[in-house]
Formats: structure tokens, C-alpha cells, sequence
């Protein structure tokens, strides 16, 4: 039941149009919510009048900043965020007010009538803004006095002296832009109050998050809350935390009593993203002449926008990885996130670690030419040794970055395409890591990151309770094809109930490729409890696995197994910000890129990518190969089109034609190579898929791009623009 | 959380109507399906043409008598029918086909263009004619040569000595009408087929007993079959057996891979219902000069219709609980069943026990009487003893009857009241018995009868998993009242998950008075094994629940409890027929009627109704008090007015119209007094009380009524027209 992967179990419903999403959902009576945005993206509220919109015919609620006080934020240390603004608006696009109305055009017309007076203030849209202190703060009660919302130090090691040590140092500065998840459905939330209890269906990746945070910003136990997560559209991060529109749905939904569904226009989505940081970097590495990395510094500053979101702990991936990639001795991090009058970023696939691997792989290849090294040789080289720890004080268990470097290599013949001069072919490889799974929970220490519970029927059937939700990652595959190898039925008999917090146990949600390492291995957990009942029932007798089952469930009651999944306590070295960047274990990745650039015109093709990932053990090879294709689609935007960028405080391509995404056209020939590295801890040996394949893709597009041309670029998107500025710099040097 | 009763957790839902029952399901797509049924209460199918109704536009699907041959029936000896008439129809409104088409009205159309060609045969209406073997036979493959379906003879004790010691003897004739359940919800059920995947939802009481008939008779691995039981309108037992429509649908759903609703209509219900029994009886019972019963013969005759159902189940009850109440020494039992070309009759409320019940206590009215001994003290006299065997070897534990007839006669001053003479008022008096769940299920040994699992989560929610249907009875209540008892949390904090083969354990269903002592005594279990690990925390420290959640997760994993119900093995004397009959423990009642007759016309007032009703202990005194009213309302109907009768083959009164069924201006006073024994085995001590208090209402009614007019009426209902008739007769004598 795993391996080569059979049909997807929800494929029939989502291909079909079956499959109920969160904005299908239609319930008696329901209003439709809509919300109120800035238009400003820093000014004082000075006052809210929504007396006109409630006179309007078919207007049945408002709400604004007061009425939700409420404080909240994702992240302990980030409580920033109230589901109105009050006092003051931070970005254009943050909500102010809220109408609920029998049909949606009604809501939206109401909306024009809220009055909201405003005071705009300057406002601060650059890093190099938010680091001065003589401008306006965008928070008021923040200690600084400039708009840094978090600094983060860490250093291992002697760092002047592993420098002093380097024959050679290399410095360079980067910039990665800011980009969005743009998944393919927007986000949407229905609230009911019913009787004293509040549920909430909503698009959302993480459900007990939400059920959290909305117990405390509406005030409700969490007794009387039940959060379900229908089937999700894409999440990639971006359905993570909870959001304006899930919190002023329930609180309409309460004041009401009526169902009330808010779904959000795809503008309103770019605008409530919490989408990748744009991020500055400088790396400075000194390595010995034979390539050794002897130290390796990395600054960061983060361009956070107006609130905390995920931003503490994104500030923190940006330092984590990169030595539990290669080898480094000595390692200093500096990371910085600054508050800006934009929208809050927060995770993308990859999140935070995404921005220094660009970096740090770019500079890589001008190490490795610099110094006359074949580049993949190089990265084989200085990759970190399996069953290592870093030094950051990672633990770090099965590692295949040799193999994944030597595959993708070999598979395209890099060594004899590279280098042939800026003839406007190129190609280009890099490497990378990526978690499995956080090693802490954001809010909790000692608990269950993931729990599930397995029912064994009479009849044979199995059903799994797991709190994940899918986002289209395929996790009830995940789920049900572990339960049914470990017991030894179809999939077809397994039954997955997911992403529902009053019918599942505990899980912290589908985010920090933690799902099949965690909740797969509750789940098998769970099911090798109900297998070893099935097991003692007699073993000299062939029976049906159903037989089996009456057999056991006489002799030990209903087969019912728990389990669950903690992340062991040795992950990290225990440094400060270790809360990121501990995992359970690391995936490896590695990519070679092939590129033609139109010299004339700067323009990029990308001819074809390869790319070998070290999953652990493949537990649905379609699926893996899938997310691989996936990763390197989104990755293929990021390197070369993708960019969340503001004017005014406005986005400037707040749709899908305007924000340009690669269409099937922009897709070039892509392999998959998967690595099979079978992990000790995870289920069956696996690892992640879903965020690692991403990384390596856009530095080895930088590299290609950088071979082919002969110089290179230090800002991603990759565009025209940018590559002939790098051309005529190149003939300008 | 037990005891007085607090709002019912779906009160909110079905007062505002948010409720959704079988009916109330759309699906995307789904098609409507109506049942051709027969006109013909006995005939031969010739030939089924479906092609005239196959080529309407809008029709997608036709079915008819070999599409689905497989032969199903409840019980294991009475495997007789299927899901269309083949070759044979045995009663008006046996289905012969089925249309699926977009909307309703074109199915209906389109089934007056099904061609049935018939070749009528003579038909048996009577049990009379039922037991002669010179008529044709309903089921030719039947053993003997009349259409008696089962048989059973039991002795207890030497009969002919046990007579011989009676100083008197009394022996009477009775009948019972049969009659229906009359659920506010007509039965609908809508199956969809999905990726190899059957889900049925069905307005059912017995979603697990429908999950393996549906197996069988689709062809269907067990595994890849879901029933999902909505909220239920009202069962009464109306909905314990699968019925054609839900295998219709299911049937339909498949070949078109659509979903297919089939709701029925008033009128079908009269025919598909599946009701009360129309029962011959003749009882001979002997007893000393001081009412000490010396011997009891029970004849009884079932008139059974056209197909087994449970019947083989009724015939045995008809016999098994008489000895549960008085003590009898020396007891016979000879049960008949026979088939006619009605519709089958099947379990209603008390099954099969209301029938004899009625006889007894009416004979014991006329014993009592003829030896002078005050009735109400007489019942005292010969009822039985708490933890005690019966003669029949059934145990019984606690026993409220002296109790019941006690509280019931003071607080009517009965004694008083009651022998004035035939002034046209009386006071009638009667007791019963009624099981808590039988005591072995209908399929299968070793198993439990229920199951439950117990989930909390960190934030002080709990979940109840449990296969229980609730049919407007209450059982969510019940187990969400046990399982914040034994957790200690308010009853708004438990969810309860029910009534669903893929979510929730084994549970046998809501029939036979089972839920609150077997599904019951689960959720006890289960939630007795969280609350061991909640309390293994840390006695020493005040907490909260949901702090002693998070604290016992740390420690234990997730909380998640199981517990099962399966009866003990002593219950019976192991003799033939012990299948029904025993159970884990019996209610006791006692009810006081009195009534005006109307000399002139013959109508009968009922004016007051005191039942005291023995409980065990009340889990949720409202729901108790509502399910006293709710079976003295049913009797009522019972004793008076409710008839299903036939002429021709065809229901005279199919619909609530001419069906004649007390309204609220028919109610008389009501008081009910709960008798509380604490039970040993129980939940928190409980037994039932669904079913129970509606069998001494009728006979009751009946004492009454002898007493008000001087006459006894020997059969039901008592019609104003059997009044006039014994009154008559006693003016003849």
C-alpha cells in the first residue's frame, strides 16, 4: 500500500467536482459576510459610522475595531493584531469594519456606506526606512525606536579566528523579493452559532490554531468551539494563521444567529496573504583554498510588513539551515525584521529559509569557480555527514545531499555542459535541506505535535481520525496508506476523518512539512496498536482481515488504537531561537537547471530541470513526484516573475493576470530523481516532499542564468530587466 | 449532569428547524427515485417492461425484480424477501420497480409507464385462513402445507399438576388489532456512489444492522459501505429493518453514479411500516382461592403479512415476559405466526409484549375481582422479587413493580374510586414489564453490543463516539449527560458523534429499549477510562479540566477512552427462544386510567392517566416524563382508535387523516411518577423507559372501561362501536 501510490483517494471528488470547499458550502439562512479595508496604508482612525450601511435593506449586522478588542497574534511573542483596526490602520488593505447581509452584492454596496475618517500618517515601506529612528513608528508601544520588530544573534564558535583561518573571504549582498502563495482557491470561512457553540469551517491548514485563537479573541471556551477544515485549494503558508475574515465571520455569526460565510476576493487575498518576506542579505564566508568552509556569517533583514504574523520564527529559519547543509565550523547569525506599512509576511513553502539559500548557493558557485572546483563536486565535498550534528547544534539523522548532488549531476551531464562561457546557454546546480517538522510547537512544550486515533470495523472496514487537513498535498493518501500498510488492507477500505477538532485528537496542522513525519507516524502508531490485537487473535489460522477482526474485537473488546507523535528532546543544542530550525529530521535536495537567456532582450527560458530529493522513503511516488513538480513550478515564478511589490501602499498586480505565475507554457522538461534514504524515525523511513524541492530551484536557475551570461544577479525575480542591467554592468566592468 | 435534565443538546436545531433529517439532504446532481408498488395483494409477476418509463426525458435509470435477486431479511431464519418482487408480489405496496429522474414528478410519471403484466392469485387475509392447508400458499418454498411462518411451544414446570392445584381456573380469548408507528418523519434514504464507495443516509434506527444487509444484497464489501443515520423524526421501530427503498437507492445510486433520494410518502408508510402485530390470544391461567397463581398457558397467533421481518423475534416475545412481572410456577407457551397478503408487520414499540400484556392484566381484572381481592393489591401480591429468576429462567435484577402499582394507586385514591358499579365512570388499573436491550444480538455471539469511544481535547471539549441513532428519544442526550457525569464537565462541553458505521464503533442501534443501559454503559466505560488518567494527575492540586487535559496529555498521550457493553451470559435459562426475552435488566410500570363512557354512543374519555414507571434511576427526568407522556399518548391511540385494517389487499385508512390517532384535544390529564430502583447495572443505576410505560396504558384503559360500563371488551381498540356491542351483550345475559 505504499510506494508506487495508487489513485489518489479524494481524486474521484475534487476531479469529478464533488469535493465541497469551504466556499461551496451553503447553509439555511446563511449571510454573507464582507469586509471593510484600508485604503491607507498608515493612518489614524478617527472615527467608524456604520448607521448608514445598517439602514440598508437586507443588512442584518455591522462590526468594527471596538466591537473585537481582542489582541491576538500567532506567535506568543506577537500579539499585535486585532481583527479591526483600531486607532490606527497599518496597511492598505487591513480591515476596518465588516457588514453581514442576506446576499453578497448587498454586503459589498453597504460597505461603501460605512464611514471612516481617517488621518493618514507618513509611512514606512523600506527596510532602510523602518531601521531609521527618526521616523514615524507603525507600532506606538514598541521598545525601539525605530520599527524593528525582532533581532535575533546567534553565534557558534570563534568566529575571528575560523576567519583569520580562511585563505580566502567572500562577501556578497542579496535581495529576495517578496512573493505570494497564490494558491488556486481564495480563502473562505462559514461560522454558525448554534445553541451556545460556535463552528467554524474554514480553509485553513492549521484548525487547532485557529480553534485556539478564536476561542480567545471571541471569548468562547474552547469547549463550546469546533473548528473543520474542508478540503483546501493550496495552502502553501498562506492559510496558516488565522485570518480577519474567520474571526469576523463567528463574530457576526454570534451576533446574528445566522451562519455566516466570508470569502475573500482574490485582491483581498493578495492583500491578506502573509506571503514570503521580502528579505536583505549579506554573507560574508571564509573558506580554505581547497574549498573547506572555515566560518560563514549571514545577515538578514526581514521586510516583515505591518504585523508580527509568523515573523519571529521566520527571522529565525532565515540563520537555521544552512549548516545542517555543509559543513561550517563557525557560524554567526544576524537576522533583523522590520515592521513596514505594507501587508504582514509570513510563511511561504520554505519559509524563511527559501531567501539565504538563494544566497548561500550563489556564492557557492563563485566559491567554487573562484577557487577552480567542479561546483557540484564542491557541494558533495562540504555536504554535512548523515547522522551528524551541526554546528548550530542540530541534530541531523539520514542525509542522501551527496547522492541527490551526484544524481542530478550525472543525469544531466553537468560537469561537461558548465562553464563553456557566456554564450547564452548555461546551466546551473544547487543544493538544499529542509525540515520535517518543527521540533517545538508554537505554544506548548511537552504535548503531542500529532495524534490519531484507528477504528477497526467488524466488517473490515478502517477509519483514521488524524486533525491534519488536506490542502491537496495528499495527506488522507498519506494517512490511509500508512493505517493500511500497517494493517495489511486496500486503501479503498481506509476511511480518513481529518482536519476536524471536535472528531479528531490533537495535531498542529499540515505546515512545516511535519505531516507524514508527525501525524504519519501517529497514525501508524495507532494502527500497530490495533494490528497487535488482530495479530494475537490466533496466528496458526487463516482468516479475512475481517474475520480477524470479529476474532479480536470478541476477545478484546472494540479495536480501537491511539497514537501519537512527539518530536525526542535532542534535537537541538538547545541555543536560543532553537524553537526553529530543530526538526525530527531533514530532507536533501539538489538541482540542476538548464537555461537559455536572450542576450537582446535579457529573457530567461528555462529548457529543463532536474531534481533528486532525499525523501526518506517514498510512501506514494506519484505524489512526491507531484509535489517535486509542484516545488519547482512555484520555485520557477519566484526565480524568474514572481513579485509582491507596493506602490503608495498599493499592491501593484493585486490579480492573477497582472501577477504573473508560470502558465504550462513557462514549464520546462522537468525529471524527478527520487532519493530513498529511509530514516530511522520516520514512518516506513519517510520524510517531506511538500517544501524541499522548492529551495534549490531558484539559486541553480541563478546559477544557470550566471554561466550563461557571465555575470550575475543578486535580486531575484530574475528578469529581463535585471539581466541586462547584469549585461551591461558585465561590459561596463 | 444527570438527573433534573437540562435543555436537550439538539432542542436549538429542530425548534429553529436547522435540524436536517434524511429528507432535508441535497446533493450535487442527485436524482429522485419513487417505487412502483404492487396493486395486487397476491399475484404472479408475468413480465416487468421498464422501457416506455426508460425513454422519458429526464429519467436515467429504471430497476425492476432481477436487478437485485438477492434474497435479505432482519433475521437469519427469515431470509424471504428482496429488494423488487420476483416472479411473485405478496401484498399491496410490494415494490416491483423503480424510476431515477431529475426531479420528482417526472419519477412519478414515468412509473405509470412501467408495464407489470399480473396474473392474480387467490389471496389469505385472515389467520384463519392462513393456518388452513387447502388454500394456495403465500411462500411456496414454505415447509408446511398451511402459511404458518414460525411455531414455538415452551414449557415450564409441570403443567397438568400445576392446574390441578388451581382452585380456579379463568380462560379467555383476546385480540389485538394490529396498528403503525405513525413517526412524525416518513422514512427517506439517499445513497451516493463514489470512487467504489457506497454512502447511505437513512432516517434509520439501526445503522449497523442496514450496513451488513446492504452489504449483502449490493454485492458490497462491508469496508466500502458507510451509513450515516441523520436525525430521526420518530422510530418507534418503524426504522430498525432496511427497507426496499434505502437498497433501491442505493441500487439506483450505483448504476448511474448519481445520487438517489428516495423519500416515501404517508401513504407508502402505511404499507412499508412494518408495524404492530394483530395478535390472537387465548389465556388460561390458574390460581389458588387467595390469587396465588398456580399456572399460565398463553396461546398466541400472529398475524404476521407477507414476509418474516422479525417476526420469529414478536412470536417469542409474545411469550417470553409475562412471567417477568407476576410470579407464575408453572408457565406454557405456544406461539404462531402465520404469513397473509398484507403488509409484514414487524417490531412497534413494546414489541410483541403489548399484545399479551393486554390480555393478562385484563384477565387479571376479572380474577382479582372474582376472588375479591382488590386488583391493585393483588398485583402486589403476585408481582415478583427484585433479584429473582422467573420461571423461563429469566434474572431479574432490581424491580419497582409493587412500588409502581403502589404510587399509581395511591395517588388516584383507586381503592376508592374504583367497583361503583357501572355508572359510565371507571378506574382501571394494569402493570407491566419491558426489557433493557435483548440479550444476545440478532447475528452474531461474542460481541459487543456497544461500544463508545471518549476523545478530550487540551481545550476541555469532549467527544462521544457512538454507533446509537437517536430518533428523537433523546440518546445523545443520555450519553452526553453519563460522560459529563463522569467527567465532570457541563454537558454543553461534550459533542456527540452518532449514528454513523464509519465514525463511530460497533453499536447493535436504537430498538429493543437497549441505548441507556448498553450504549450507555460504553460511554460510562469509556469515559470512566479518560477520567483515569485525568485523575492520576496530581490530587493534590486544584485545576481546571481543560489544565488536567493538557497535564494528563503530557503524561499519557492523547486522551482517548474505549469502553463496551456486551450483556452477561447468565441473563436466561438457556432454553429454546431465549434469544428474546432476556436482558440485562427490566423496567417496571404501573398505570391508573380513568374514564367517562357514554352509555348513549358508546365513546370512551379517558380523563386522567397517572403512570408511575420504574426507571431505574432518571438520567434526564424531562426526557423520562416526555417518553412517559410519549408511550401513554401511543397507547392511547392503541387502545382506542388505531387500526390497520385491510380490505381487498388495501389499507383502509392509509393517511393521517382517516388513521385515526389521539390530537392533543383527545389528551387526557397526565401524571407521571418516576420510581427509581438503581439498578446495579446500569448507567449511574439506569433502565429504560422508551418503551415500557406504553403497555399498561392499554390494558388500563381497558380495566377502566369494564369498570365504568360493567362489561369487558376483549379486543382493541375499544371502538364506540365494541362498547355498544358489549354493552349490548351484557344486557343480553
Amino acid at each position: 500500500m505504499i510506494g508506487e501510490g495508487q489513485p489518489r483517494i479524494d481524486a474521484y471528488d475534487k476531479v469529478t467536482g464533488a469535493a465541497v470547499y469551504a466556499d461551496d458550502i451553503v447553509l439555511p439562512r446563511m449571510l454573507f459576510g464582507k469586509l471593510l479595508r484600508s485604503p491607507h496604508p498608515h493612518a489614524r482612525i478617527v472615527r467608524v459610522d456604520c448607521s448608514a450601511a445598517l439602514r440598508v435593506p437586507g443588512v442584518v449586522a455591522v462590526a468594527s475595531g471596538g466591537d473585537i478588542p481582542k489582541r491576538y497574534g500567532i506567535l506568543p511573542s506577537s500579539q499585535d493584531e486585532t481583527v479591526f483596526g483600531i486607532d490606527k490602520v497599518r496597511y492598505v488593505g487591513e480591515p476596518v469594519a465588516a457588514v453581514a447581509a442576506d446576499d453578497e452584492l448587498t454586503a459589498q454596496e453597504a460597505l461603501s456606506l460605512i464611514l471612516v475618517e481617517y488621518e493618514p500618517l507618513p509611512s514606512i515601506m523600506t527596510i532602510e526606512d523602518a531601521l531609521r529612528d527618526d521616523l514615524p513608528k507603525i507600532h506606538e508601544e514598541s521598545r525601539k525606536d525605530n520599527n524593528v520588530h525582532k533581532e535575533a544573534h546567534l553565534v557558534f564558535g570563534d568566529m575571528d579566528a575560523a576567519f583569520a583561518d580562511a585563505d580566502r573571504i567572500f562577501e556578497n549582498e542579496y535581495f529576495y523579493e517578496g512573493n505570494t502563495h497564490a494558491a488556486m482557491e481564495e480563502h473562505a470561512a462559514i461560522a454558525e452559532w448554534s445553541d451556545g457553540k460556535m463552528t467554524i469551517w474554514s480553509s485553513c491548514q492549521t484548525p487547532h490554531y485557529l480553534h485556539r485563537i478564536a476561542a480567545e479573541v471571541l471569548g468562547l471556551p474552547p469547549s463550546r468551539l469546533r473548528i473543520v477544515a474542508p478540503p483546501i485549494g493550496g495552502g502553501f503558508g498562506g492559510k496558516t494563521e488565522p485570518l480577519h475574515h474567520e474571526l469576523a465571520a463567528a463574530h457576526l455569526a454570534r451576533n446574528t444567529g445566522r451562519p455566516v460565510k466570508i470569502a475573500l476576493t482574490r485582491e483581498e487575498v493578495f492583500y491578506a496573504h502573509r506571503g514570503r518576506h521580502p528579505v536583505k542579505m549579506k554573507l560574508k564566508t571564509g573558506v580554505k583554498s581547497d574549498g573547506t568552509i572555515t566560518a560563514c556569517h549571514l545577515q538578514t533583514w526581514l521586510d516583515g510588513g505591518a504585523y508580527g504574523s509568523y515573523g519571529v520564527a521566520t527571522t529565525y529559519y532565515t540563520g537555521a539551515l544552512t549548516p545542517v547543509t555543509y559543513n561550517i565550523p563557525a557560524y554567526a547569525f544576524d537576522g533583523c525584521r522590520v515592521y513596514t506599512d505594507k501587508p504582514p509576511c509570513g510563511p511561504k513553502r520554505g519559509h524563511g529559509t527559501v531567501q539565504p539559500r538563494f544566497a548561500f548557493e550563489s556564492q557557492l558557485d563563485e566559491i567554487a569557480d573562484a577557487l577552480g572546483i567542479d561546483a557540484a563536486e564542491y557541494r558533495t565535498r562540504i555536504a554535512v555527514e548523515p547522522y551528524s550534528r551541526s554546528v548550530n547544534g542540530l541534530r541531523i539523522t539520514s542525509c542522501g545531499l551527496r547522492e541527490c548532488v551526484e544524481a542530478a549531476a550525472k543525469r544531466t551531464r553537468y560537469a561537461s555542459k558548465r562553464g563553456k562561457g557566456p554564450s547564452g546557454r548555461g546551466i546551473g546546480l544547487a543544493a538544499s535541506t529542509y525540515l520535517c517538522g518543527a521540533g517545538l510547537p508554537l505554544y506548548w512544550n511537552e504535548m503531542p505535535h500529532s495524534a490519531a486515533i484507528v477504528k477497526v470495523d467488524r466488517g473490515g472496514g478502517v477509519t483514521v481520525f488524524c486533525g491534519v487537513s488536506d490542502c491537496g498535498q495528499g495527506s488522507k493518501d498519506m494517512l490511509a496508506g500508512i493505517v493500511a500498510e500497517t494493517l495489511r488492507v486496500s486503501i479503498g477500505d481506509v476511511e480518513v476523518c481529518a482536519g476536524d477538532t471536535s472528531l479528531t485528537p490533537i495535531d498542529l496542522g499540515s505546515y512545516s512539512s511535519r505531516v507524514t513525519f508527525m501525524a504519519g507516524n501517529a497514525a501508524l502508531r495507532a494502527a500497530a496498536a490495533v494490528r497487535a490485537q488482530l495479530d494475537d487473535v490466533d496466528p496458526d489460522k487463516t482468516m479475512t482481515f475481517a474475520q480477524a477482526a470479529v476474532a479480536a474485537e470478541a476477545r478484546f473488546g472494540p479495536l480501537v488504537g491511539v497514537g501519537s507523535y512527539t518530536p525526542p528532546d535532542d534535537l537541538s543544542g538547545g541555543y536560543k531561537g532553537s524553537g526553529v530550525g530543530p526538526s525530527p529530521a531533514y530532507s536533501y535536495s539538489a538541482c540542476v537547471a538548464e537555461v537559455r537567456v536572450d542576450l537582446e532582450t535579457g529573457k530567461v527560458t528555462v529548457d529543463k530541470i532536474v531534481l533528486a530529493h532525499d525523501v526518506g522513503r517514498a510512501l506514494h511516488r506519484a505524489s512526491v513526484e507531484g509535489q517535486i513538480q509542484g516545488g519547482i513550478y512555484m520555485a520557477l515564478g519566484e526565480a524568474l516573475m514572481e513579485a509582491s511589490t507596493f506602490r503608495g501602499g498599493l499592491h501593484q498586480t493585486p490579480n492573477l493576470l497582472d501577477y504573473k505565475t508560470p502558465t504550462i507554457l513557462d514549464m520546462p522538461e522537468i525529471e524527478a530523481i527520487v532519493i530513498e534514504t529511509h530514516d530511522r524515525e520516520g514512518p516506513f523511513g519517510a520524510k517531506e516532499v511538500g517544501q524541499g524541492p522548492l529551495l534549490p530551484v531558484i539559486p541553480a536557475i541563478a546559477n544557470a542564468v550566471a554561466d550563461a551570461i557571465g555575470a550575475r544577479i543578486y535580486a531575484t525575480p530574475i528578469t529581463p530587466e535585471s539581466v541586462l542591467r547584469a549585461l551591461r554592468q558585465k561590459v561596463l566592468v
